[in-house]
Order: structure tokens, then sequence, then C-alpha cells
């Protein structure tokens, strides 16, 4: 049985970073070539960065991609990388349209060029908008062995490029990706790269981005199956890794090129579902007929990575979400207010794992309703982090505002929050910080924040976090430090409080809010679970309830869209993937 | 030949109000009816509101629509006009998906139902996301005349339903449109009418919704064309309007209902085109198969609407965008800072126009830095509007933030923005009014704005209009003032005096920004062009000029998504379709 010895590079790519994402591709090839690697693969869009949004329409972008492209395959042959199939994602453009293309480099020269059939335009893509779709179907000979590319969508819908490839024949099928990070989508994703090998007939080599881009984290998990539903080797998620195998394939010798047309099997959503297997225009190119004399395969001692925990994943999830998002828009610290408070606890952990210690720049801004224990609170988390940490009292700023303006009510609670917003504008305007927002999922469910107030800020960590995930991670991360005999970070009393926004005396949230457990739960239910009031109803809840939450709910659309970008870890997250009018006068509750 | 009367209900439905918009529907029918009408259109989604953007996922909210639908088609006849056909926008909901549809409502029942078929999915359109397209054709005989029913982009793509209608034979076409305006999109949108209409080969009763819904204005400009190039009858735009007109048709007595597919014209842009005509399945039913006695038709006296001058028509727009805005989201007033420069001088004008003077509440807040002239330019301003007028200085509470933090430079000058911010936020949370963010478009593409400052408020009235239309619109507004007899409202010193933000000792906005004729014309190279770095050079413009632009349009994209919503004017306004990464190296003038 014919060997290939496979190098899937699961990297980092930037957005519009053309020329650096090349010399990354150019780096790691080499590095994989070094180790003997017969076939490089990267994930999708590497060359642009994904997703690129907008950037896709314009010509430009476009014409550098494919200018790069020609440039790296000859600088790949120069480096000595020539004999290896090096298989790069990047934007393309053509009489056709704008494409979503993937080139196989070989030689010094793009012999082949897969543009991606399925193109997701749900949650959080929108690649109908920019793409369309490809009909051409390369298959190169490397070594003896059928190697077919498809990208990302393709395996996530019925019918299609895959569907053909089991048809035409291939010994090996290599999907490239950007497939962003949710919760326990892993487990999703690796029983469809089974079911997709198992349907193709042959091993199936995923590659997957890693890193963040904007509201997305890439989580890599790039692995081999094979298609009898093993998993043969798996990347660490969440951090850059070559994944180096050795393969021994079925040369199957294959030669139709021809797909007929047929309806396929109906699965996905009725209007993603492909009503026909299309035509394909198969392409048989020969690289190198014959297989590699035979060899010793590499060892590899842990060749599957180990699983996550659930808080684990969540946790690094949050950690490269803040991390590349601070660090690709050229900051090298944050700012933000430590309350004492669970949400700016648990932030101020998650950004000195991200940014170190020194690049988290805390600020106490008591006002004269804040508790003593806000303020130790916060003090003894700058403390335990050893992160920077300073006082600003607002009550001086507030008193001018309140006094000239004649304040009362909601006026001043807002004001409060609005000076601890210009406080911490003020001191990143003045000395580089990016400002953080600390609000976490819940919260902006029902809109319980303030606009220009606690909403201010570049980013925005746990903006997908509901409040009583918020408190699991913050428990979790503490046993982890103590079972590494570290100092707990998130002080104790943090944990156990009743939240409050101290914006009057004796103010805990659930004056205005239901107990954070059942508003969670409603909230799974109504955003997550497109729930109606009457099905919530149906499952138990309180009527007035459901109602009071519904409305919060519905009228909070407008401080949700002006609230910072953050990580999105849910299908269901606040700001990439969920839109609803400003103007809208639909109530979920109404009778119909 | 047959004679049929239409009426053409150009109204302004409203998202969400399923109950409110039935009521719409019914009442217009009714007055329709009244003036003998055979047939009442509606325009498209006028049941939901349009756009209804991810309200169209909600399983509810199309139940809603359908419980809706029956009971409204009940009440017509009720109502007496159960002998008049009427067609009416709506969302579905079946086992292929979601659909943007439209019933035919006569005699009690719902008769028919079309899916829209060409569902636009690019600029402000996201209809792929969430419809399935139709291939159902349902043509109806009303008084001897076979009609065709289609929806708005159904006509802006070559190929499907049109096409269809013109092969199987119809004797009219009714298109209802939920169609945005675009300055001078009416002259593009005529054409297409008639070349459609052509096409079918018979006269189309075009439709359209008026109001505004979040960014997008509905200009109305509902229209009767012949298939000979004629148009008989066209609504006043901007308003609410019932269009009654007499058709003499000719009565084709069609039987055709088979089409058979084919590959059609590709003028569309490539990833629009179909491919082939579809396979319609075409449904004749007949309501009632013979003409109406012969009778004298309708005397109008102007039946065809003067066409609007290009100032006319965005302010028409603007006062629209801003008016619907503020009422549709249940506030009675406005308020924002009146600075005595040419953007709050021009969108206190549109509010007057558009709420009144009781609406607007204008604030002057002077700083140290402000000059004598903006002081009195801004009480002029209100004295000529007859507006609320109020002066809160902020160097009071400038001055605790400067001395407390120690700001200096660019954190001192956006203090003093953001003093301003803070103070209508706090007069908003105290009164009630909404704020206004008087940016405009030229301004938010450069990023010449502080976030949390000027860029506060839940509406910016001109945020799509470029700083040199600013001042046409200024001149433009003062002078058909001047023909009405009235007193200009705009004081001539806010035109003519150089703009400046006044946030330090005589800074003026050309100290950090080219001349504002020369910025515009790059900007509209950049942005609406699709202009690259390499095309902007060799149109002339200075290669450093080009560079500085480019690099702060780039970098603005995080003020830009920020900045609140305002009425969209132009193909490419920022905000609801067009969207760049936020993390984004790409750099037009990198050589590649």
């Amino acid at each position: 049985m014919p060997q290939l010895r496979l190098a899937l590079a699961q990297v980092d790519a930037r957005v519009g970073d053309v020329a650096g994402n090349s010399s990354l591709v150019l780096e790691r090839s080499r590095q994989a070539v070094e180790q003997g690697a017969h076939l490089v693969a990267f994930p999708e869009m590497v060359l642009a960065g994904y997703p690129v949004e907008d950037l896709a329409l314009r010509r430009s972008f476009a014409a550098a991609n494919r200018a790069e492209l020609g440039s790296l395959a000859e600088r790949l042959r120069e480096a000595g990388c020539g004999d290896a199939l090096v298989i790069v994602g990047h934007l393309d453009r053509d009489d056709e349209g704008i494409r979503n293309a993937v080139s196989l480099l070989y030689g010094g020269e793009i012999t082949a060029t897969y543009f991606k059939h399925h193109l997701p335009n749900y949650g959080v893509f929108d690649e109908a908008r920019y793409f369309a779709p490809g009909y051409e179907l390369p298959i190169v000979r490397l070594h003896g062995v059928d190697v077919g590319v498809v990208v990302c969508e393709d395996i996530w819908q019925n019918g299609g490029p895959i569907t053909a490839l089991g048809k035409v024949g291939v010994d090996m099928v290599v999907c490239v990706n950007g497939s962003p990070y949710e919760h326990a989508k892993n487990t999703e994703r690796t029983s469809l790269v089974v079911r997709r090998a198992a349907e193709a007939e042959a091993p199936m080599a995923y590659v997957n981005l890693v890193g963040a881009q904007d509201e997305l984290v890439f989580d890599g998990d790039s692995m081999i199956a094979t298609n009898h539903g093993e998993i043969l080797a798996r990347a660490p998620r969440f951090s850059e890794h070559l994944l180096v195998h050795d393969l021994e394939l079925t040369a199957g010798g294959h030669t139709c090129t021809e797909v007929s047309p047929e309806p396929v099997d109906q699965q996905a959503p009725p209007h993603f579902r492909p009503k026909t297997l299309p035509a394909f225009r198969v392409e048989r190119i020969t690289l190198s007929p014959d297989p590699v004399p035979e060899y010793e395969p590499l060892r590899e001692d842990h060749p599957v990575a180990e699983p996550l925990t659930e808080e684990a994943e969540v946790w690094a999830a949050l950690v490269t979400g803040l991390r590349d998002y601070v660090h690709k828009n050229g900051f090298g610290s944050v700012t933000f207010g430590f309350s004492g408070g669970i949400d700016s606890s648990v932030c101020a952990a998650l950004a000195v794992d991200a940014l170190g210690p020194e690049g988290v720049y805390g600020v106490s801004m008591p006002s004269h309703y804040s508790s003593e224990h806000s303020r130790s609170d916060a003090a003894e988390l700058a403390e335990r982090l050893g992160c920077r940490f300073r006082t600003h009292p607002i009550e001086d700023m507030v008193r001018v505002f309140v006094d000239q303006l004649g304040l009362s009510g909601l006026a001043e609670e807002n004001i409060q929050a609005r000076c601890r917003g210009m406080t911490l504008m003020a001191l990143s305007n003045q000395h580089g910080h990016l400002v953080l927002a600390p609000g976490n999922k819940t919260e902006l469910a029902v809109g319980y924040s303030t606009i220009y107030g606690d909403a201010v800020g570049g980013f925005a960590p746990i903006k997908d976090v509901p409040k009583t995930l918020v408190w699991r991670l913050a428990r979790w991360r503490n046993e982890e430090a103590e079972k590494r005999g570290e100092t707990p970070p998130i002080p104790e009393s943090s944990i156990t409080k009743a939240p409050s926004a101290e914006l009057r005396p004796g103010q805990v949230d659930t004056d205005s809010l239901p107990p954070y457990e059942v508003l969670d739960e409603i909230l799974d239910g109504y955003v997550e679970g497109d729930r109606s009031y009457a099905d919530l109803i149906a499952e138990g809840f309180d009527a007035d309830l459901v109602e009071r939450v519904l409305r919060m709910v519905d009228r909070a659309e407008y401080k949700r869209r002006q609230y910072p970008p953050g990580t999105k870890i849910t299908p269901k997250a606040f700001g990439r993937d969920r839109r609803l009018p400003l103007t809208n006068l639909w109530r979920e509750e109404r009778p119909v």
C-alpha cells in the first residue's frame, strides 16, 4: 500500500495580511518538508485571512491574492518544497464572480484551483453575498495517490463535491477549513468528518484555522480520519500546530471523470438543501505516478490530543479571542473597571491569562454608593493577579453633572456609570490601553447596562457568556490554580456576594431582574431555542415572569448593537449573527 | 377591451405590527372599493413590515402572519370588499422553508399564494439567509383579465417569473415591492418596470412601500406602465397614497400552463445570474370569467406625479427617515447639540421639518474654546426655527476630568466632546428626548469624530450625507424658504464659515483633513466606486493625499460601527450594508 506523509498546518492567518500569511505558508511548508512531508495542507483562505467580509468585494484585494499565490509557488520551489504538494486557500476572482478558492502548488506552479461549492449563508456566514460556487473538481495523483480537495461547508451539507468524489473515486480527501469555535461543536465536527470520509470512501485530512478574528475564534481541531470511523491523529486545540502523520493508502488507480447529475439525500435544512447533484467537471492531473519507496512511519507518542473539559474549552476560547483581538489590533495592554464584582474579576483573570499581568491596568472607580467590600475585593483581585491597579473616585465628576443638570433617578444612576466610562476612555487616550467592557450575555440580553457607561470599550471578553456560566468559570479557574499550586485569581467574596450595580443605596441586581438561575433558563429558551411565549409557558415558567423577560429582551436591541464586539462561544451570540430590527413592534406575548 | 379599476395602496407598514398592518389593509381596501376598485394591491410584506431581518426566523411570527391573513380575508368580505381582488404581502413558512409571500384574497378566502422567486442577497438585502425561493406561478382571471403577480427583486434579475409569465401569457402583472430609496434610483426603477412590462407583454402595476424602517427609506413611487413604454399613472413619492386608475386591457384568454426550462439572457452580475429558467408550476384560477360592463373611466387631473429635484428628493428622504425612526420608536422629541456649525444646523432644520419646532430641543454646550459666533449662530438658528433652546456650559465638567486624571492633547480634546455627549444623554434620561448625532458621512468615513462624544445618540440624520452635499442642502433649504416667503432656517454664517470642532484654540477641520471638496471626491472614488489606490493615482489625485485618506478610512471601521444608525441615501452607506473586518491588516496602498 502506498505511503504518504501528511503535514496539516494549523496556523493563525491574519485578515488582510497577504504578504505575512504567504511567509507563514512558506515557513511552515519548509518545516514540514524538513520532516519529510509529501503533502502540506493549510486552512481555508489562509492567504487572505478569514472571514474577510466586504474586503472580498475589493478587486485590488483579489488581485493581490492571485499575485501573491504565483510568487509563493515559485518561492516554495526555491526553498526546496517543490516536490511537496502544498494546498493553499485564497481569495480569487474570475468572470463568474468572486471565489473562495484553494490552489494546489507543486513544482513552482499552480497546478489546479478548486472553488468552494457549498457557500454557507446562515449564522456567522454570509458567503452567498460574496462568492460564486464552484463546479470544478480537480483530483491530483501524488506518488500514486489520488487526492481530492474540498472546503469547509462542502462537508456540512449533503450532496455536492464529497458525493461526487465518492462516485468518481479518490484515495484521499483534504478538507481545508475556517470553522469557527462553538461550545461543544467539535463533537459534531468529528462525526461529520467520519461520515464524509465514509461517503467519499477515502480517508479525510481535516485542517482548520486557529486563533481569533474579531468575534470568531478558530479552535483548530485538525485531524485525520479513516473511512472506517477511526481518528488516526488530532492536533491540540487553540494553538498553532504542525500535525505530521504517515498514512498507508489504497491506490485505486481511478480514471473516471464523469459525474451524472442526480437527486441527493435531503437532510439539510430545506432552504440550504441542494436539489440535485450538479454536473461537476472532474479533471485528473498526475503529478507523480509512482508510490514513494517503502519507509518507516514516524513514531508518535500521543497522535490524538486529549479532549478538553467544558470549562477548559470555553476558557481557552475566551483567552484566545481576547488575546488576538488586542494584539492583532496593535494594542499591548487593556484597562477596565475593577468593581469587585464577578464579571470584572473573571475578565481580569482572562486578561492576565491572555496578556500577562503587565498588560492589565485595573481601575477602581468608587462613588459614594460603593460598598467597602467593592473596594477591598477589587484591590485583592489586583493583588492576586499581580496586575497594575489604580483608584480614581468619580464623586467629583458625578457631582458637577448632577448639580448643573439637576439629575435624579435613572439619569443620576446612569451618569455614574458614564463618568466611569469617560474616565476609562480618557486613560485609554492618555496611555494607549484598549478599554474592555466586562458585561455578560445575560445583562446584554435584558439590557441591564448603561449605554456609554459600562458598555464603553473596544472589546467585551465575556459578552457571550451567560451569568451562571461566568460563576462556573470563576470557580473552575480558581480550582485549576489550586491544582497547580498557584494562588486562585478570583477573591472568594466576589464569587459568593449578591451581584449589584451599586448605583443607588442598597441596590442589588435582583431588584430589577429575576434570579440569574431562572433568568438564564428563560433566555436560553427564548434566544438559543427560538421558543415562543406560549412554548415557555408550556414548559412551566411563570407567565408574568416570561412576559417581563421577553419585553426586556425585545427592547434591548439598540443597547446590544452599541455594545463592543466580543468572543462568540454560542450559536446565538449577540453581535455577528443575530440581527433584529431596531424599530420592531412585534411582541411575542401579544395574543394572536 | 375589458376594463379594470386598479388601486395601488402605497402605505407605511410597521415592522412587527401584524394586527395594525392588517387594519391598515382593511381600511385602505375599503376606501379603494368605495372608489370602485376591482383590484387593490399592497406592497411586499405589508402584513409583517419590511425588512423583518431575524424576526423572519421566529416560528411564532410566521404563524401570526398566517393566522392574521386568514382572518383578514374574512374581514375584507364582511367589510364589502369580497368582490375585489386584494393582493397582500406577508411572511410565510412551509416544509420548504421561510417565504417572502404574497396572497391573493377574494371572496373571504385566500385563493392563491405566490412566493418571491429571486431573493436579493447584496447591499441591504440578506434574503438568501432567510427565504426559500418559490417556483409556483398562480395566475388569476379577474373580470376576464389574467393577472400574474411577482415580488420586487423578481423584476431586478433576468429570467424567472417575468420571463415565465411572458411565455405562458397574462394580461397584466402586479409587482409588489419593498424597494428602498437610493439617490436617483427611481430613474433606474422606471426603466426596469417598462422593460419587464414589455418582457411580460402586459402592463405592469408597481406598488411600493413608503416611510422609513431603521436605516431604510421607502419612497413609494408606485406606478402603472404599459408594455409599450408609457407611464400611465404615478403616485407622489415619500407619502402615503391610494393611486386609483382605470386600465383598458387586452383579454388574451390564455390557457397555457407549461413553462419549458431553458437558458436565459445573462446580464445580471455573474453570481446573481440564473443559469436557466426554472420549471415554474403555473396554476390558472378563474375568479370571474366575464369583463365588467363598460363604464366611464375616472378623470384624473395629474395622474403622473411631478418629478423631484435632486435636493428635494434627498431632503424628503432624510425628513422621512428621521420622522419615522423617532415616532416608530415611541419618541416625540429629539435633543442634540447646537454648535453653530453646518451639520447641527442642517439636522435642526430637518428635525423641525420632521417633528415640528415643539419636538426639537437644541442645546448649546460651550467650552472655553468655543467662539463667540458658535454661541450666537446656535441661538440664531433656534430663533429662526422657533424650537426650544438651552445653554449648558461644559467648562466645570471638563475641568474635573482634566485636573483629576491629568489629561492633555487628544485626551483633553475628547473629554470635551464626551462631556457634551454625557450632558445630552442625561437630558435624554431626565426628559425623554431621543438624542441625535449630527455627524456627516465624510467625517464618519475618515473617523473625524469622538466615540462616546459627538457620536452619542440614537439616530444620526445625515450619517449618509457627504459634507459637500450638507452645504448644498443647507443652501437649497434656505432658498426654498425664501421662495415660500418664509425665514430661511439656517444662519448664513453657519454655511459660510470654516468648519471647526473647536476642541483647542484656533482649530479648524483643515488642520487634520484635506479641503472637503477634494476629500469628498477621493471618498466617492474609494468607497462608492471601489477604486484602488492605483486607480485613484491614475485619476490624477496626489499620491500622498490618497494614501493619507485611505489610511484614515481603513482605520475608522470601529468608530463607524459604533455610530448610531442613520438614513441611507447612497448605495454604500456606512451601516446596514457595508461591513469590513475590525481586525484587518489590508492596506490598499501597500505595494503588491
